[in-house]
């Protein structure tokens, strides 16, 4: 089988990593039967300031017609809004529907506090629809935005967060090692305060997982902001966090203190047969240039992507490699409190492999 | 100076850790010159299932006529929405306009990791307004919900926020120890996705901060999803936290984590001249009427609250003296790792008033 995988680095140290996913799906070994084309492909701010358009057309389009799937760096997101420029992430996961945002957060199996959980984030409503409107008043100016929760988005993926637990389950009954009884997903909302909107979300989610499927999957809930609260105090209770948009964006960065360094955190976004990797830290400009990005987020974000294309064996082969690296420990970079380079580390892994 | 104070014990264990504030103002060294009223008011889910409303009228004109501030213990908010019931702690920061929550975050002086920063949460809008509406489409139920920001809002919470910085800085200079060197406020928000709403907010915090009265205060920013990361990676870097809403609730939650427990996290809500002291716990069923709940955050809540009303001596006292039960570390309450009661650990604290 041949993938066809479209290279978007974007901005700052996303050009350092993104290459080094390429190198890990090219160096798989060939009993696997897999291979790889890749297309590069433009997107980001750089791209913003060159063409007018931080999301070329072209982009969305050779994605759609002639890839089976993606690697995304990062973009810089100006804090200070530039007119006409929005983020190209959040508009491609609409664009092509990706509909979950898929974050595993795992320590190796030696650290002193063992986590594995993953975060299923919504990826194309709530607040990140993005209608916004400002108006004038006596007292200034008010800026309104939509938070908006659909039935149909927050059942599949809730659908989506309960076949992962099964998923996850399996591979555990496979006898990989593991810190959880059974299957358990945690639906996460503010239906306290958003009585329809969150409480949507909380229904939809019950409901979905409510189907015999997941019979074996336990399921509870949180309130956003004691999710919050026992993420840090008991992280090791979370098999599986489904969230809308935004609470999923904070709890995923959350997870990822938890296990020392954004740069270890993939993700994936997930369509109908359609995923793009993307390492969930940004583009770092206070690092680019030097060449100490850690590669990690981005090789996992690689597996992350196989696995949605079916592509398990090849994923568990990435998996090990990396976890190898860091079990070990040698070789780390200075994000992980090591001194190796991003290339050190990417060579170390791919020896793994 | 008499000041009258209305005691709304709410729910659950709150009803355990409101007299626990009543008698630690009451404790207060007659030389500072100050007395206590209390009125006792309802509110809360029991107030809501006998009268039908959840916050009553009454509650509502007493604290306005009649009191210079309130203690709040929690209520219990059923996940389940139940049809007519709203929470009344946000109903009552409304309702008395107290438009800023003021969350300080704080470990004692031996802790192995020093904390001490302070969460400055808008507490009358955002996605608090509470505006939804669902409506049916051929594709299920789409719910939306108005996050509202205004320029008004945001300028006095960020002003607020300075303030408090300066407050801190000067109490500093007079020799407490501490790990900051200068007052720093960081304004978090979300304006990369919400360029018009948060973008306001960081505007104007901006503008606000920028008055010349706060020369000596730093301003940095952080978006809403780093801001968590940091707050778990290096939170002995931050002072003063202001934040919309929302994340404010969830980032005061996350702080409360990292010093151990939501039972010793305090809260006031501050309006102009009237303050309501509020411990960031809820009602905590699972360990209502065992008498194990720790009334320390409702202590500190009702020292925050003198400070709001200018009684910063009788602040100053319960603070230590909740700090050096602390520090001591002999009666602790279980949510600590101890084993004393409420009562046993109220005494041990008036005992060091
Ligand atoms: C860059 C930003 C728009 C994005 C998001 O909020 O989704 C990022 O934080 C992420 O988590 O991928
Ligand atoms: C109970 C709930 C409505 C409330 C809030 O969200 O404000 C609570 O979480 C808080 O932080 O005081």
């Amino acid at each position: 089988r041949t993938l066809r995988i479209g290279l978007i680095p974007g901005d700052g140290i996303g050009k350092e990593v993104i290459p080094a996913g390429r190198r890990i799906l090219e160096a798989l070994p060939a009993s696997l039967g897999l291979k790889f084309e890749f297309v590069n492909l433009q997107a980001g701010f750089e791209t913003f300031e060159k063409t007018g358009a931080a999301l070329p057309d072209e982009t969305v389009q050779i994605l759609k017609s002639d890839c089976d799937g993606a690697l995304f760096g990062a973009v810089s997101s100006p804090t200070t809004p530039v007119k006409g420029y929005s983020s190209p992430i959040v508009a491609l996961r609409k664009k092509l529907d990706l509909y979950a945002n898929v974050r595993p957060v795992k320590t190796v199996f030696n650290a002193p506090k063992p986590i594995d959980m993953v975060i299923v984030r919504e990826n194309t409503e709530d607040l990140y629809v993005k209608e916004e409107k400002t108006y004038d008043t006596p007292e200034g100016k008010v800026a309104e935005a939509i938070k908006r929760i659909s039935q149909r988005a927050s059942s599949r993926i809730a659908t989506m967060a309960g076949e992962i637990a099964l998923r996850r389950q399996k591979i555990r009954a496979a006898g990989s090692p593991s810190i959880h009884k059974g299957p358990l997903v945690t639906i996460t909302h503010k239906s306290n305060v958003l009585s329809q909107t969150d409480g949507l979300f909380r229904a939809t989610s019950k409901e979905a997982l409510a189907n015999p499927r997941f019979l074996s999957v336990a399921v509870e809930e949180q309130i956003v902001d004691s999710m919050v609260y026992k993420l840090f105090r008991q992280p090791e209770a979370y098999d599986v966090i489904v969230a809308p948009n935004l609470y999923g964006d904070i709890l995923s960065d959350g997870a990822a203190a938890l296990v020392g360094s954004l740069g270890l955190v993939p993700s994936a976004n997930v369509g109908e047969g359609f995923a793009i990797g993307e390492p969930c830290h940004g583009s770092a400009p206070d690092i680019m240039g030097q060449g100490i990005a850690n590669p990690i987020a981005t090789l996992r974000s690689a597996a992350l992507m196989l696995e949605f294309l079916n592509e398990e064996e090849a994923a568990a082969k990435i998996y090990a490699a990396v976890d190898a690296n860091l079990s070990e420990g040698k070789l780390l970079s200075p994000d992980l409190g090591g001194k190796a380079k991003t290339e050190e580390v990417v060579q170390d892994i791919l020896r793994r492999l």
